[in-house]
């Protein structure tokens, strides 16, 4: 392909995308294919020869579409949302096309240094404290990581490395396993599951608290685990607060346990994957407070604030402490501004050495939305939720089963785990729409989440239509 | 921005980056920026009402590109290549239309099935043992990690539980953490330093081992090691080879290797990043002799088989392997078809949950290239290389420090490390051309990297022209 051709067929791939996104609410949002569909569509082995471009193209609706979950159909509201605009899309595109790797400073300038400052942007709008800004001169700042769950795990191994070193300080003739062996770090219950693999990469100790009827981990539970734990010789070293849990959306109360984490020199870090791009909005921004107390911060743009996967922010009140559990550099990746201390080498700050130029998207939809633009798609999602919650809650059969926060409903049929598991199968086979469940306090709950950018009410009542009338039906058979 | 926006702006965003491509040879390929240009150049806070899109496209060659070191210009010789090829832009702009997160089969059945299916297309271009393809019922199988850092930290870590777990049979009473404290792990001391830091994250010793004249790692010399290392109580467990290194791209010897590792029960891990592109090519593909003996093999097509970043390949033998070192299972990630065996959950096979839809680019790229065309890139590039080791060879003021097997030549003059390090400044500080350095057997050594599709004989004839001048320069100077 000629850069000729790559500009015509350039433009038919974005007419194409525009088209699926225009018609998509078409489309069933769950595919019908069974495992392994895709294996007999094509050929076993790659061609020798080049096929056309034509060839490639036509396989996108035979083989392809079949089998995609429509994660932005209006009807999607599995897992949480992940997020599409077109500002994002023509970023990314450009991204692709300057295709540098932004490891050090030195290999791509830009790619660096957009991303420290839109960093800053992004913290000023939550207003984060200074102290997590990068400024001109600060110790902390803001990087891209590719999910929350790289963040949660890089915080770890911070913590580890920094408490490993204050440990020896004192104990300079213990291994770091010895002491590793004394460690003990703590989640809550209702973590992502992304917390405890953390704990496993890292062969630390991982303790999942119990929660409070709202979900939520308590100040008082993590105190006194604390105390038995450091009776028992262990080392607290790491908590992993959630502000808006998978399941529930759930907060934990970080103004307690902020100050119980400083107090113990325990690193605290804070995973708001989800409801992070709330903060941005003035009424949502209390549930942010206590984040003074913590190390790290981490929220997913590519969740509810526009920017497509992958974007997870992450900033960090000491950049050296990150730095200091990963750095090593050979020859080859040394450029001449690296002693200066005026210069960041993102390498130092995640798990894989190369990136790409995500900060560019978030530039672009930072700029074209505005921060008026993005708190009035936050609060359209949430009025969503709140319509739908309304809905659910004036059909007597049905309860609400966390309280309604932002954009998640959780919510069941009065009655029982097999029940509500049968009514999630048969709305799920519908295909119309398509949900996730999850478990609390020992029910099997359906979790409604508002993801597409482009849900609207009508798309809510025509849902809880679907919904109500699945269960009409399966309530109707259980009678006789 | 709507729609008929969308389609507009993306459209010109096609020419824009064709535009950029096409005219790259222009620009200096290593930026003037000093460290901290671009925070200067934009206001301090994200605006509060939506810009214009011209307001934003207008700060592409305002800001962005003044500070962008291009990796596309056919005088890019830094580091290794990162691939940019029309059909794998065409791939990712769909991809990101689809946005949708492949962390499960149910998530995106299209995105988990295209990415097993095109591993195994590319295993089968590399002529990868059998037990390394999925196929329809293989006990292995191919993943797409998005670095080869990532590649070789979960092989690490998939090794370090298989040891846990096989000796922990045989000692019960052992912990993981005691365990851990005799694990070692080997590489090459010329071996990429993320295999180092995934030794570091994994928290297992990692040894280098020397190399021999042409910097491989040799069988005897990891016999040697192992067998003083068990004498001394440790339990050898991880090799990682290298097949193409970083400074110098040697290969470490994997069919004396590969037996050793197998008798010891240890994982074999094989890093052929950059050079393994070269292995679908018969002259080359005896480099990957003794793969049979590896557990688990990863190379990067982002950087010679013409996919862009990120898509780094990894097979392993046997999924479980890996799926044991993280599994875990919440009820928000459950789906019908989990339990039956047929379906793959990426997510247990990598560092983080969420994925983007990466194989439809690999899936592009063979297709439009076939077999024939990626070989004929890869030759390309070779036989640049081999013109510029012509060009080096025929001015008996510089030496040749590294046998040129692919695309990379490593050469100094004749003398200092200090004249050397003199000479590699000037020529980045004339910005038209761009290399880094490495060290070889204490000497400061000149890396040319043939990185773009673009570059071609009057580009390599330009550069070797300029280095000369430069170094005519130099010496004369040092004469007087």
């Amino acid at each position: 392909m000629d850069i000729a051709e790559f500009r015509r067929r350039g433009k038919e791939m974005v007419d194409y995308i525009a088209d699926y996104l225009e018609n998509i609410e078409k489309r069933n949002v769950y595919p019908e294919v069974e495992p392994g569909y895709l294996r007999a569509l094509i050929p076993e082995v790659a061609p020798d020869e080049p096929e056309t471009y034509e060839d490639v193209v036509k396989d996108i609706e035979r083989v392809i579409m079949p089998g995609v979950t429509h994660w932005h159909s209006p009807y999607f509201y599995a897992y949480f949302p992940s997020a599409n605009s077109f500002p994002a899309l023509l970023a990314d595109m450009l991204s692709g096309g300057i295709g540098c790797v932004g490891f050090s400073w030195a290999s791509s300038p830009a790619c660096t240094e957009l991303e420290t400052v839109v960093l800053d942007w992004l913290g000023k709008m939550l207003k984060l404290p200074e102290e997590f800004l990068a400024g001109t001169n600060g110790e902390g700042g803001g990087v891209i990581q590719g999910t929350a769950s790289e963040a949660s795990l890089v915080a770890l191994l911070a913590a580890r490395s920094r408490m490993v070193k204050r440990v020896q300080a004192d104990h300079p003739e213990w291994t770091e396993l010895h002491i590793m062996s004394k460690l003990v770090a703590y989640t809550s219950s209702q973590a992502h599951s992304s917390v405890e693999k953390a704990g496993l990469i890292g062969v630390v100790g991982m303790k999942k608290l119990p929660t409070d009827s709202k979900f939520a981990v308590r100040g008082e539970t993590l105190r006194k685990v604390i105390e038995e734990d450091k009776a028992a010789g262990l080392i607290p070293f790491y908590f992993c607060a959630t502000l808006g849990t998978t399941p529930s959306c759930a907060f934990d109360r970080i103004t307690e346990l902020g100050p119980i984490c400083c107090a113990e020199g325990m690193w605290m870090h804070i995973d708001a994957a989800y409801a992070g791009s709330a903060f941005i909005c003035p009424e949502f921004r209390p549930l942010l407070e206590g984040v003074e107390f913590a190390d790290s911060f981490n929220f997913n743009p590519h969740k509810l604030l526009l920017v497509n996967f992958d974007c997870s922010a992450m900033w960090v009140k000491k950049r050296a402490d990150i730095i200091g559990a990963f750095k090593m550099d050979p020859l080859y990746l040394k450029h001449d501004h690296q002693e200066s201390g005026l210069v960041t080498d993102y390498r130092h700050w995640q798990i894989p050495l190369g990136r790409r130029f995500r900060s560019l998207k978030l530039w672009f939809v930072m700029r074209m939305y505005g921060r008026r633009g993005l708190q009035q798609h936050i609060r359209k999602q949430v009025a969503l939720a709140k319509e739908f919650e309304t809905l659910v809650l004036k059909d007597k059969r049905f309860e609400i089963c966390a309280e309604v926060v932002l954009g998640l409903v959780c919510f069941r049929l009065k009655g029982s785990n097999d029940l509500n598991e049968t009514l999630l199968k048969r709305i799920n086979a519908s295909r119309r729409i398509h949900l996730v469940p999850c478990q609390l306090a020992g029910q099997f709950v359906l979790r409604l989440a508002v993801c597409a950018r482009t849900t609207e009410s009508r798309h809510i009542r025509t849902t809880w239509t679907l919904i109500t009338q699945l269960a009409s039906e399966l309530l109707h058979e259980n009678q006789h």
